[in-house]
């Protein structure tokens, strides 16, 4: 299964002709190919999961499957944009790294519309997958609430007890939380995630979310994740009550998540990340020179601030 | 429970008369018996996870133990044929390989036939195992369909609501998705899988399919993982209805994956692979010197195209 | 979502003035807030996949939810505070080590109250967080025992049927195989966790006692995860109680792991760590030339026993 | 949680005194105690799982609880002996290594010793720490069979439609399996799992073969794991039904292994490790120079055979 790579070697001198029409050389389009892939990659296994247990009644998974299957989904989304995009596939994440001068604000639109659209065609493609699936669950009707509701399967609604304020509050402090430990992951001088084990290690903390914080609203800590398949649902026979739902709920998980990416990435950078003592530009310029092959963030220079006009 | 490695070195010289009488040097026989051994316990493994949870029951697993057993399945299989057949373990895999021009066609007819044999004798090695089980739950009568069917262990077969047309298409996206993602997982100038993490990534990725892409027909995405199996309880005693069962399913888990995964390898390529800009046989070159060693998709030359006649 | 830490080597400079206000360089505060935020991190993973799972009657995960919050939680929290308080959010932990001469007694206390600290804050924001589904599950009435019993969300409570002397050994045991694993996982001359595996080795081996040593009493073993939530609810409205319940059970999970933490290590010590062949100091000479960069274990000097004074 | 490592080395020098009396030089001394102590890890947590599940009748656990309990079990074990006695704790896999000639027959008594001893020890310890558990559980009547019985919780039993000649096939099968999979995780010639990830990928090995192959008879596939414990609960108050139950079981899960072990070694050599055509010696004396310190598989040379007189 995996001897791809080294075929392609050899392969590659003869699709050079081929190739050169196709390779675009925008770093822009580039990117957004890229954040469109591991977005709707992403999300068509997250919302496979949920697709599949709720119409399968808990005979083809429970709740820890829908756990697994957001993290394993954003696992397989790093891979596929990690080192063209950076794959955010969450426009909390985007957002705060533009504010801590880590992404031009230039390029954040279409970072947010990548997303968007990614998201949107992977709820088109679960809903297409498990149209049969869906209908034989709710006889057809297609209803936002009830007992057979399937509006949840692509979107997030709060639980019925769940005040508007404290929705916003939670989610809120899970994004705060999600970025909180993405920056531990990524801080070099602290305890990172070995090089490489990225994708596997961001999953799992996306696991860990829903499997801890999830309980409120569905963990939807992002805003890309629930506003593409919401406005699908809207197109696609659930109405506007889609957005209408859990007291005009659909703001929330766009809004909190923006203000709580933000808060949990300065909350480690006050409590941890000021204070390292050990000099980090010279210890990055040594790695620079001995492992430059395996640094994993590597990212589109053009795409940092201070390449912005 | 690890030293078998480092003894053995020691027990080299001592077991060299003996080896060399039953060293294959043929290296298209010794792919076959890798890619035939890997498919087998891949197969033994997932198969007995599905028997386990249908004649318990569910007193001893649940669907989780499945996407377990056919997880952690796939990733042993790539322990054992990894660095010598590169253990697809999927006719869609070799056959997308194929097109790609990363295996050479003249050695995917015993590619298929190594992975039909080896599923072929996995399903007949669950079914002695669990002999007893089978006829203790279904009361000895084995049928495809029904309340006590259990065909079902061996082959995949359809939800009811399923059209058949539907199913191709979740035949086809299945495969598609595997595919793509590995395709990611091996692009060494994107975010690979760290060396030596493949096995157990491509199990992930196995066990993500079978989380959120399994609820329709319980995810074949793979000819030589179904046909193998269904041939098999053909023979065994529930006859040919397993070809007729489910509007005549056999074929789509035949058929759909060899379109999916040349699909998804596609878009994989088109989105990303296409447009790196890093120079990779320069940076590939870089590696085969200083990490030769450590070069984790190691295969057969002389089963790669370019030493095709 | 990887690329934080390539981009804030650019923006260092920029923040640099605002920086020097800011960054903290008594090492004593810099560990205090870093053993802090690494508790309240694990603590909120931790009693929010309780909460969950209580509040959703279990529709929102099941038992090993749980162990996964706690697990992984861990594994975050190690991840936050590693290299810079060594994150033991465990005053058994601590205590053992210094004990063991590797931890200067001088800052035990800091240590202890910064994870009660933690653990406080951290039951007071799932409280806040899951306040209206505590509610709509118990009717609002905040009880320690009976059939709605609230307070096992936050603090441990033990089995009707378990005797307080069989709870000592209960929690001095699950404590003794943490602090025996611990030891093995770090033993440089054994088979530890490789470099940069620690947190999810140690996340793994809190699920695993979980799984495991957590039927009696629901494996405190660690004061600081005990008693910090537990005077959180006696304030937060569940009373006096919380300290009566299970024949005064509270000063168990306080008093026994001390011993237990103790205990297991002294036994890894004894059977395996002293009777090491290989020259220790030697060996970590050679890795500390060759290999100081990737040096998984660093830790502050001035905390260390030959710094005490 | 992590620091142990480096503090130690400061406390060398101090503890060398003390050290030195109690440090023991005897290989077969440290051998047997390394070896009764990882035994003694993997079936405290092993048993410990089941007991979990078993008498808190579903709510502390379920079946796939007992994989991970056995599965990191055997993880922690392999950490604990790992480079001191191999941490076989598995006489079927001792036997294995001694008949591929990896290990001296002179020692194989005092490996199965250890083993049972370890084992023997575990389930005491299980018994005491969960002896109000059980007692709860089956109103105080130990029984071996019928629906309250305990007996399971230590000792392994078919179900009660396993014939005795498909059960030993159903051990000697599971054994084959892991010694199979042992053999290609531990094959440098092929794709082994990565140095350093032995431990969790023996771990995960176990839980696979828990999902796939335990429905019979609970996998054993250790004479070790179930001969012990089952003495235990002999003398404990079970008395001999243990040996006569499952018309005389106990023999099985002891005898079957040793076959199967040796089978499934000798399939892996006979389809994948004869055939390598890499020169082994050469790869291995170049591995000897380069990465000498991350050599994962060092063992004691004195237990080699080369070492037998």
């Amino acid at each position: 299964m995996l001897e791809m790579e080294q075929g392609s070697v050899q392969a590659h001198g003869r699709n050079r002709k081929l190739s050169r029409i196709w390779v675009i050389k925008n770093e822009c389009v580039r990117m957004v190919l890229a954040e469109t892939l591991s977005t709707y990659v992403m999300m068509v296994f997250g919302l496979g999961s949920v697709a599949q247990v709720v119409t399968g009644r808990g005979a083809f998974g429970e709740y820890l499957s829908i756990n697994l299957g957001f993290g394993l989904g954003v696992a397989m989304g790093v891979h596929i944009g990690g080192r063209v995009s950076g794959a955010h596939m969450n426009s909390a994440v985007s957002f705060t790294m533009c504010l801590f001068g880590r992404l031009c604000w230039r390029v954040l639109p279409l970072y947010i519309l990548s997303q968007l659209i990614g998201s949107f065609l992977a709820a088109g493609t679960i809903y297409s997958l498990y149209y049969n699936a869906i209908c034989h669950y709710c006889g057809g009707n297609l209803t936002v609430s009830g007992p057979k509701a399937t509006a949840a399967i692509f979107a997030t609604y709060p639980a019925p007890y769940l005040s508007l304020h404290a929705g916003f509050l939670d989610q809120l402090f899970g994004t705060a939380m999600l970025l909180l430990c993405l920056m531990a992951l990524s801080d070099q001088r602290n305890q990172p995630t070995p090089s490489g084990g990225e994708p596997i290690a961001v999953g799992l903390l996306v696991l860990l979310i829903g499997v801890s914080l999830g309980g409120n609203s569905g963990y939807a800590i992002n805003p890309s994740r629930d506003l593409g398949p919401r406005v699908f649902t809207a197109i696609a026979g659930w109405g506007p009550e889609v957005f209408r739902a859990g007291n005009g709920w659909w703001w929330v998980p766009v809004l909190a998540p923006l203000v709580g990416g933000v808060t949990g990435a300065a909350v480690y950078k006050v409590f941890v990340e000021l204070h390292h003592t050990s000099p980090r530009d010279q210890r990055m310029g040594l790695e620079d020179e001995t492992e430059k092959e395996a640094a994993p963030l590597e990212k589109q220079k053009s795409l940092r601030p201070e390449v912005c006009v």
